[in-house]
């Protein structure tokens, strides 16, 4: 195997070091005790105690131009033991601080369904509904500018599956293992763990990064040979990717110097798969520099291709016309490249999915469209 | 490692060999082309075309005593010529097997979604969604009694991943590939391709199956080191699990003589997902003797336990009470055990999930409601 993976590029908050995973994770319980601490510094002179927190709508995102993705802006809200909801409040966050001191200490982790049954026995801290507890780790990640995956909390939702030239190496329960994602796994890929900074890079022969949103396309470019022929690491996306196929891309591209391209159907939807993986997400704004990669290329299908290559095609529903008129108001997507394509989709009233390039047979995706646009891209 | 794998135990219709995947293939051409063949012979003997097909509906849905599933009647509906609907239908059946010949002579695959939108350029015998030309593949299903795996026509649904003491050895485009599904694999375990006839068991030290339903209890699971303590293959459903990995936990339970468990919510659409991996479903019952696991057990949260553990619950909505009486009503749940359950939940109007045994701890349902339930069972 040919290049050996840079020691960790450049990275943004906070700086990740594979090998110091413990010490991460005891600066980020130092960092939740601070709240706690706060709290209690606050009581002890005589105030009420309040926590002031980004506020997650739209109109408090904020483009970077050093990291190059939306993140949120100034506007803050304050949570105060004043009103008997923000008392709830705080008080909950004292039961899940202790609680995730518990975990880190004894090294497991937990899911977001499950701290919110554990609240169960927590008296009036205990949560009425997921939503409030899902709300208030999202909270502290804000607070203390980690990530849930450092206070081993795991989501429910599935990783990605990658297959091409390149060698990882994963921290398991089992001890460490190096698995190459051609040689080591079958047809259906490495199977990425929920938390990807267990992964180390070793080496690989890649000339870039392919994330596909269905698996009938993954298995395809699969079949067809596509990672071995143009030297590509293919990433099954799964439709909307989970947290932990958005920080790989972005490893792959920061660590690796990698380019990604990101394959889609040709509908508003997956223009929005595409803009998480590029931009990061409303919701998870405060993570953008951690789990974007601004410079993901859309390969997806456009809707010129509908007219361009006379592809097989459904009528908008009137939600897809909803939803591209709000990709037009999105300042993610304001770009000349969108403002046409998706003004073309709207005329148009069609659009179409990666799968119906078979129209011309199973190999023209791999032989035809995607060297084609790849090449006009730089990529290969 | 143990036991050497059983060479194939009994398996039902067809009989399946795994080094003799290319010449089942060649027997399901040539069950295809007699398809053909047929229709040719009645069009030469001046008779207009036509095929019998079995009915599809709960009504020719029968119990086989011998492989203890449930499977088609003797009901069979005919599609003839003699109307345009059914010309059609005859019409683009042919175009179906020439792809499906020129396809397995090549070597290739293609997606149920691929075959819809290779038929754009069949002229009169195109689809008009994709709903037709699916429901033609699983006619093609019952006509051969071959699988569509073996037609090399593949689904888009992602199966299942395993984590546990079992090596496999897994044919792929780069040879064989020997993995062992603990020792070799990362915390995200081995993903089974998605034809699995394309594995064969080399060995393995397990006692028994757990198929689970969440990927969050998958997790706990592996998290508390389960498969290790207990002997215990994890195999992670998915939610409804995909042909693939009923097919995995089939071959499990026949050819290595493992016992199965499902592990699930306390919920209707828990007990179809357990109903669909021991008993088949309607939808492919003329494949319930490939893909049903009969022996599997139940070892999910069940009504009873609900009262007994007094575990977090939430209400039956209106759509969970019909599902509930249409068990009752259905014949796979015609047991003691069934009755007794579902009647109990009307009458509490209450459902839980897996993870609320997380009330207890983290550790409450690998080291307390696993153990006792398994060995209530005789599992353990």
């Amino acid at each position: 195997m040919g290049k050996p993976a840079k020691q960790h590029g450049k990275l943004f908050l906070p700086d990740i070091e594979f090998y110091y995973v413990k010490d991460i994770e005891a600066r980020c319980l130092a960092s939740l005790l601070g709240i706690a601490e706060s709290m209690y510094n606050q009581m002890k002179e005589g105030r009420v105690p309040e926590l002031k927190i980004a506020t997650r709508t739209k109109y408090n995102i904020e483009y970077n131009e050093d990291s190059e993705v939306w993140v949120y802006g100034d506007r803050r809200s304050v949570r105060s033991a004043k009103t008997v909801k923000g008392a709830y409040m705080l008080l909950r966050m004292a039961y899940v601080i202790g609680f995730l001191k518990e975990q880190l200490n004894a090294n497991k982790s937990s899911t977001l369904r499950e701290l919110y049954y554990i609240s169960e026995n927590w008296g009036m801290a205990k949560f009425n509904e997921q939503q409030e507890s899902d709300r208030l780790v999202e909270d502290l990640e804000i607070l203390t500018a980690f990530q849930r995956e450092h206070f081993h909390i795991r989501p429910e939702e599935d990783g990605a599956t990658v297959i091409g030239p390149l060698r990882i190496r994963e921290e398991t329960r089992r001890g460490m293992r190096e698995i190459h994602c051609q040689d080591d796994v079958g047809e259906g890929g490495y199977q990425i763990p929920v938390n990807v900074d267990k992964i180390e890079f070793v080496d690989h022969d890649a000339k870039f990064v392919i994330a596909i949103e269905t698996g009938g396309m993954r298995d395809r470019l699969v079949e067809n040979g596509f990672d071995e022929k143009f030297d590509a690491i293919i990433v099954h996306l799964k439709g909307q990717p989970a947290r932990s196929t958005r920080r790989l891309l972005r490893r792959l591209n920061t660590e690796l110097g990698l380019p990604v391209v990101v394959f889609t159907d040709g509908d508003p939807w997956s223009y929005r798969i595409y803009a998480s993986v590029a931009y990061g997400s409303i919701k998870s704004a405060h993570l953008s520099e951690y789990l974007a990669t601004p410079a993901a290329k859309f390969v997806g299908i456009r809707p010129s291709d509908i007219v361009k290559y006379e592809l097989p095609s459904d009528k908008l529903t009137d939600q897809d016309i909803k939803a591209l008129n709000a990709i037009l108001q999105d300042p993610r997507f304001n770009t000349e490249f969108w403002k046409k394509e998706v003004t073309l989709q709207l005329e148009l009233g069609k659009k179409s999915e990666q799968q119906a390039l078979a129209k011309y047979g199973l190999d023209y995706v791999t032989d035809v469209y995607l060297p084609e646009r790849l090449t006009e891209l730089g990529i290969i």
